[in-house]
C-alpha cells in the first residue's frame, strides 16, 4: 500500500508573533508526506530547484518517503513568504514560482503499487493530466484554493468530478458553490462526483459528508499557534495515509481519519516549518488522539 | 427545581431571505424561557408595556412559565427590529428600549424554590442587584453582550467573579480578555471566578471549558436558517432547564446539556419568533439529540 502526494515544495520564510523562518522547508506536498509518511509509504511528485537544500532531501528520505518522482531541476526552488497577524490569517508578502511554474508532474513506474493519490491544490489542469494517467479504480482526493476557483471554476469542477474526497476550506466552498449554507453546499459538490467531501473550518474544526456519512471533529486545543502554514495539507497527509486502503472505506474507519487528519495538523502548527511533524511519531499522533476523544465524545 | 430567567422581552420585527415578521415575540429571557421549560419550571423576570399582547402572556403561562415576576408596565415594550443578511450576520435597523429602560428586576417570594439563575445580557449593574439578593448558594449563569463589554467592562468582570457558568460568544470573549487564543481567553475568565465557561461560537458549535474539563460540540446542520435571533439564549435556557440539578454537575451531565442547548438553538432558527419553540416537546429534542449524537461522537 502507498499514496502518491503531488503538490507544491516550497522554500518558505514565514513570520508570526512567535518568531521567523527563512527558507525552510514548506509546500502542500511536503506538509501532506511528511504527515502521511507516519502511517504508509508516500511517493512524493514535485519539482525543485538546484538550490534546494541536500539536508532537506536525505530527511525527506528517511521519513518513508520516495523521492523517485521529485525533478530537481536548474533554476531556483518554488518561494513562499508570509506573515501571520493575531487571528492567524497568512498575508503573501511574496511569491516566486520559479521552477514550480513550468511544473509538469511525472508518474514513475515505481509509483505501480499505490492505491491512492492526493493532488495539493495545483493548478486544475495539471491535476486532470494526473487524474488521466492512472487507471480509474484508483482513489483520488484532491485540494483546491481560491485563485483556482477565481481563475479557473469550471476546471475545478471537472477534476471534482474525477476526485472520490474533496477537501475544501469553508470560504472556498461558499465561493465555488454560491450557496452560503455550508451543509447546502457541500451537498452540491457531492452531487457532482465525490464520495466524499471534507470541511476543513480552521481554528473551529472539521466535518466529512457522504450519501450516508456527517461528522464532525473540533480542532485540538492548540494554546500557541506558532506558524499555521500547511495545517490544510498536514490534515490531508494525516488522514489519507491513515486510511492506507482505500477499497474498504466505512463510516467509523473515516471519523478516526478525521481525528488522526487534526491531529497531525495540531503538531504541524505548534512549530515553525516542519519541525513538530519531522520530529512526532505515531504514537505521539496516538496519545493525542486519545484526549482529542476525550474532548469531543 | 426550577430556574429562574431575566432578562429582556421584546417585540421583534426581523427580515431574512425567507420572510419577515412584524412586533413578534422576543428577548432573550423569552427564548431562554421557552428552552428551559421543557425541562424544568421557570420564573421569567421581565417587563413589558401595556400594548404587550394577552395572547403571548397566555401562551407562556401555559408552558411550565410563572410570571410572577413579569411587570406590565405603562407605555411600550421594548422593541427591536433587524435584518439578517446572507452569512447571518444581525443589522440593527432600529431598537427602543421604552419600558425596560427603567427596569429594575423584582424577585417574588414564589421563586424560593429556584436552584438556578440565568441572567440574560442585561447590564452588568441589574446583573450584581439581582445576584445580591439571592444567598450565595445559588446557581448564577450569566450571558453578556459587546454592548456591555464596551462601556461596562469592569462591571461585566464583576459579574464573571459571582458568576458560575458563563456564557459567551467568541467574539465578546476575544474582546473582554484581549487574547486571542480563544483557549487561552477561556482560562483567563476560569481564572476569575467561574466553574465553567461556555463558548459559542454561531455556525461552528460551541465549547464547554471547566477545570478539569472541555468538550466541543458542533452545530445541528440545519440547512434553512430562517431567523437566527436567540439562537445564544435558547441555547443558554436548553442547556440550563436540562441540569436542573445545579447541585452535582459532572462531565457527562454537562456533556449531555452541551447536546441539548445545541438542539434547542436549531430548534429555534429554523422558524421566526418562538413559533418552533413553543411547537417542539421534549421527544422532538430527544430525537435530535440522538442524530446529533451520531454526528459528532
Amino acid at each position: 500500500m502507498s499514496l502518491i502526494v503531488i503538490g507544491s515544495i516550497a522554500l518558505d520564510s514565514v513570520q508570526s508573533s512567535y518568531g521567523e523562518t527563512k527558507d525552510a522547508l514548506g509546500g502542500s506536498a511536503i506538509f501532506a508526506s511528511l504527515s502521511a509518511s507516519k502511517f504508509t509509504k508516500v511517493h512524493l511528485i514535485g519539482v525543485v530547484g538546484s538550490d534546494f537544500p541536500q539536508d532537506y532531501l536525505s530527511m525527506l528520505k528517511k521519513k518513508n518517503i520516495s523521492l523517485d518522482g521529485l525533478r530537481i531541476e536548474a533554476g531556483k526552488t518554488f518561494k513562499w513568504s508570509g506573515l501571520y497577524n493575531d487571528t492567524n490569517q497568512a498575508e503573501t508578502i511574496d511569491t516566486q514560482l520559479n521552477v514550480f511554474k513550468t511544473f509538469q508532474p511525472e508518474i514513475p513506474d515505481s509509483c505501480n503499487d499505490a492505491q491512492g493519490i492526493f493532488l495539493g491544490n495545483i493548478d486544475p489542469d495539471l491535476q486532470l493530466s494526473v487524474i488521466k494517467k492512472f487507471p480509474k479504480d484508483i482513489f483520488v482526493s484532491s485540494d483546491t484554493m481560491n485563485y483556482w476557483i477565481k481563475s479557473k471554476i469550471e476546471k475545478v469542477w471537472q477534476v471534482i468530478k474525477y476526485t472520490n474526497l474533496l477537501f475544501i476550506n469553508d470560504t472556498e466552498l461558499k465561493m465555488l458553490t454560491g450557496i452560503q449554507n455550508i451543509f447546502l453546499a457541500t451537498k452540491k459538490v457531492l452531487s457532482s462526483g465525490p464520495d466524499f467531501v471534507v470541511v476543513k473550518r480552521g481554528e473551529y474544526g472539521s466535518f466529512i459528508m457522504g450519501s450516508d456519512l456527517l461528522y464532525f471533529t473540533p480542532v485540538f486545543p492548540v494554546e500557541e499557534v506558532k506558524d499555521p502554514t500547511g495545517a490544510g495539507d498536514s490534515f490531508a497527509g494525516g488522514f489519507l495515509g491513515f486510511l492506507n486502503d482505500y477499497s474498504c472505506l466505512n463510516s467509523e474507519k473515516l471519523k478516526e481519519a478525521m481525528l488522526i487528519g487534526t491531529i497531525t495538523a495540531s503538531f504541524n502548527i505548534e512549530s515553525f516549518s516542519t519541525k513538530e511533524l519531522e520530529s512526532i511519531s505515531r504514537q505521539d499522533i496516538e496519545i493525542r488522539k486519545k484526549r482529542l476523544e476525550y474532548f469531543c465524545r
